[in-house]
């Protein structure tokens, strides 16, 4: 099962794809797409549209986890956010990929236990689970690979209550319980 | 100079396509992109995607005009209109056009003269420079033909205004004074 978290944002969109092989978790590739911030709003997209059809072209996920937007206080915010959130969801399902969504609660919880977690527990726990020898930065592709490794914690929370595993439930385990491959720091992360 | 104008919707976007050629406006052809209600967000993000690729290929505007979403009260209702106004603006990027953004009081105003002009109004003043039997319908249909036909007239007004023209500025003559073409009845319109 190999996954791409997305965290979605006009000017700079983090993006991590993860692998789970045999009970093993494996960092594929890391980095942003950041379009050019002086372009139209037009261009923008476009920009960050073919980053991330390039990203799913060279990388194969099976599937793709974008982050859900919060609701901002201010409505022009959400609807500028929007427009990026869609051209990524639009790539996703141009190359037959479902796309699904993770709130920012939910992902902190499957990671570290808490939704009010802080950052810091969270980029750490990214950088436990994948082996790296320090945390990804920018913190964008830290948030992405998050989504990524938190969905595989759920899918595989879902997974052993589907086959009725009586073993008392820990969300975490799985992912725990890897032995994380050799380190592979992902700085300095692409940037596309 | 060729105008896309579009209402833009996650249910239905409204397209119309007029020309402006010898000081008459023209209409070529209007119609709505209804993608499936019942598919996944990205499911029909993809179906708006390809349905205004299709429109701009077999017309193709010098420029695409865009409604301004409106600032929702509900930050959900927004976020999930920008995904629908990212993809038809990544749409005419990739055409190599230009977008341009109206404002919803701003179409009203270039149209009828009032930026708090009731519905009907415009629909009117639609049906009229175009020379239509009958208002077009869905009223989809209508607001993307107004956007398109508001920008050419205010990019006539500029124009006019650029040149020095010493007359009476109306921001109306422009298209007021166009015979309109033989009648086209839109309806039914072209459903993509």
């Amino acid at each position: 099962m190999r996954i791409l978290g997305i965290d979605p944002a006009l000017r700079t969109t983090g993006y991590g794809v993860v692998e789970r092989q045999n009970g093993r978790v494996r960092l594929i590739e890391a980095g942003v797409v950041a379009p050019n911030v002086h372009a139209t709003l037009e261009q923008r997209l476009r920009e960050l549209h073919s980053g991330i059809c390039e990203v799913i072209a060279q990388t194969q996920p099976s599937l793709v986890v974008i982050e859900e937007l919060y609701t901002y206080k201010n409505p022009r915010t959400a609807l500028l956010m929007g427009h990026a959130r869609g051209v990524l969801c639009l790539a996703s399902a141009q190359a037959g990929i479902d796309v699904r969504t993770l709130g920012h609660a939910h992902v902190k919880r499957a990671l570290v236990g808490s939704g009010s977690a802080r950052k810091e527990q969270v980029n750490a726990m990214v950088t436990r689970l994948l082996g790296l020898r320090r945390a990804p930065k920018p913190h964008d592709v830290s948030d992405a690979l998050a989504i990524a490794l938190a969905f595989l914690n759920m899918a595989d929370s879902q997974s052993a209550l589907r086959f009725g595993n009586p073993a008392p439930f820990n969300r975490h385990s799985a992912l725990r319980a890897a032995r994380p491959p050799r380190a592979k720091p992902v700085g300095p992360p692409n940037v596309r």
